[in-house]
């Protein structure tokens, strides 16, 4: 059920049976206002999204809307699969990182951290980001975070954060025109419109952080802080498809411009099958471009075997990942469920 | 579904739900090239035996040989027990204890200790083991070692391990004709043959450190020192059969000779009702040739109704213990898998 993407399988088998901290990072970029760049939730409340899956995950409740995100064609969240696991073999402990919310999640008990960031810009005008602070606030997070787990699954809600990821991977100078994936089945037009028209923005010799600043979301600028601020302290898992490779390819990029090293041995990522097996994307050329090595792994788990038709649409390409979901079904499947259990309970948030 | 060989069921009801660490101590004797001796292995690789089963308990795969160890009949290794249950019930943590082994196990992130121990020479020419030496490290280890979990399962894997035990046994003074089991069904001559011909090669007033270093085996000291050490800090539970009953006699001997005392209230043993219900050994009778007393606990599993033949010729008396798969079969069964959770997995491995 397990698979590798990259690397061995001995650092995911050294996790089993162990407590894990799911760690949410949750933003706000106003690139979702660009009409047509993402499907990652209900159309006019897209921004709240982060919020809801939150909300979701914690308590199986939403509670800033009366509906869970969705996509155009009705896809629920991959909070759902999140969720299923975590009513099956829970964390140990969920914490949400709130990195410029429009809103809050509605989520009482659960450890909230506040950084105070303000939702970042859209970057077809320029994102207008303090990108120095906010790696500098992710740094000391690292630094000083002590999970009460063995490890930590660092996952994302950020609508359009396909969009800024590639974005941002193109203006650090990488070449990955067709490696990004997209909620879309198919990813817009209007998506590499707006990422040319953001790297027209970046002025002529901008540093790092200035090109950060203008074409990044706080989400990918803050957990490169925060991996380099934890180097290896903690293992972690990266919960995510292309969108968490593209925080590794700050991490990279800052490793290059500031001249120091990491510690990946005990840094991995976890993605879904869908992100994985995805024909338009390619998730394993991204992470070759990294000059460090990671194990990263993916789950076979798929919903030929549901009889629910919108579930069904993730084996079609809709949605596939987000909220951890990919980690989550890892986590899941390390912990003794199996694809059966969760499938039915996933059936259970949708009948 | 757990039965009480000695002693009563509190002490295993009182670790129903707390966490475990699995240590597997790995160990090579010469004693296996004695044609005849053990069909713990795959022929002319014996040697690879514990180095597979590590593998094979931690990573559910095998690297340093490419198929896994069988008996001559081709039942395959007790660790596919250990491992089923790892994967529906995972541990805690799994450590290796390497006591000597010709070739380490090919695993990362999981912790190998190593005590710069040789492999063990045949008993019939003599062991030619420092038993002092090695039996001080394990009391060290067992006085500093902190497990991150509630309690201990210390299993072994050594193959001609239960000659070695018989030996030594005997050597000490215990009248343990037939008691002690084998991995073959019906016990072949050339064992008590090898066993007369050690105990003739131990010098008379010797010591009991001289005497186990000439017909016992690393793993045998080692764990009686590491039990001594411990002095029931942590719950342990000794996983094995009458081989783990020798550790105990040698901690029975070296309390005599050394005039001290053990609390044995936190020390407990399991194995296989394979073991239990052998009709050609009586491990009863071994654990109650001690001075003190422990809890000890079988588990009714059998594979009666697996359509494996190789597996059913568990029931037959083959191979019956080992990489702690007794003690395994309780913690699954006392943390809520069912036997036929158990047995479907067993059977994915060899299927």
């Amino acid at each position: 059920m397990i698979k590798n993407i990259t690397g061995n399988r001995d650092f995911i088998e050294y996790l089993r049976g162990k407590s894990a901290t799911f760690l949410l990072a949750l933003s706000n970029t106003d690139t979702v206002n660009i009409d047509g760049i993402t499907q990652a939730g209900v159309k006019g409340y897209i921004y709240l999204t982060p919020t809801l899956d939150a909300e979701f995950v914690t308590l199986g409740d939403i509670r800033s809307l009366d509906d869970i995100p969705k996509t155009g064609r009705g896809v629920p969240t991959p909070a759902l699969m999140t969720r299923a696991v975590h009513t099956l073999k829970p964390f140990n402990e969920i914490e949400i990182l709130d990195l410029g919310l429009r809103v809050s999640p509605d989520v009482k008990y659960f450890r909230k951290y506040n950084f105070n960031m303000t939702p970042s810009g859209s970057i077809d005008i320029g994102a207008d980001i303090d990108a120095e602070d906010i790696f500098k606030k992710g740094l000391e997070f690292g630094q000083s975070y002590n999970p009460k787990s063995d490890y930590i699954i660092l996952a994302e809600s950020v609508p359009a954060g396909t969009t800024t990821a590639y974005a941002t991977a193109k203006a650090l100078g990488y070449s990955v025109d067709g490696l990004f994936s997209s909620s879309f089945r198919d990813a817009p037009t209007i998506k590499e419109k707006t990422i040319n028209r953001a790297i027209e923005n970046i002025d002529l010799g901008s540093d790092i952080f200035e090109i950060l600043g203008a074409v990044s979301d706080n989400m990918l600028i803050f957990n490169a802080g925060f991996i380099l601020g934890l180097n290896g302290r903690v293992p972690l898992i990266l919960a995510g498809g292309t969108q968490m490779v593209g925080v590794l390819l700050i991490v990279n990029r800052v490793l290059d411009y500031m001249g120091g090293e990491i510690d990946s041995s005990n840094l991995a990522l976890a993605t879904t099958k869908w992100v994985a097996e995805d024909e338009n994307s390619n998730i394993e050329a991204l992470i070759e471009m990294l000059n460090f090595q990671i194990n990263s792994y993916y789950i076979d788990f798929d919903f030929s075997s549901s009889k629910n038709g919108l579930l069904k649409l993730y084996d079609d390409g809709e949605a596939k990942e987000g909220v951890g979901a990919g980690a989550s079904l890892l986590y899941g499947i390390l912990n003794g469920l199996t694809k059966e259990n969760i499938i039915a309970k996933v059936e259970t948030f949708v009948n």
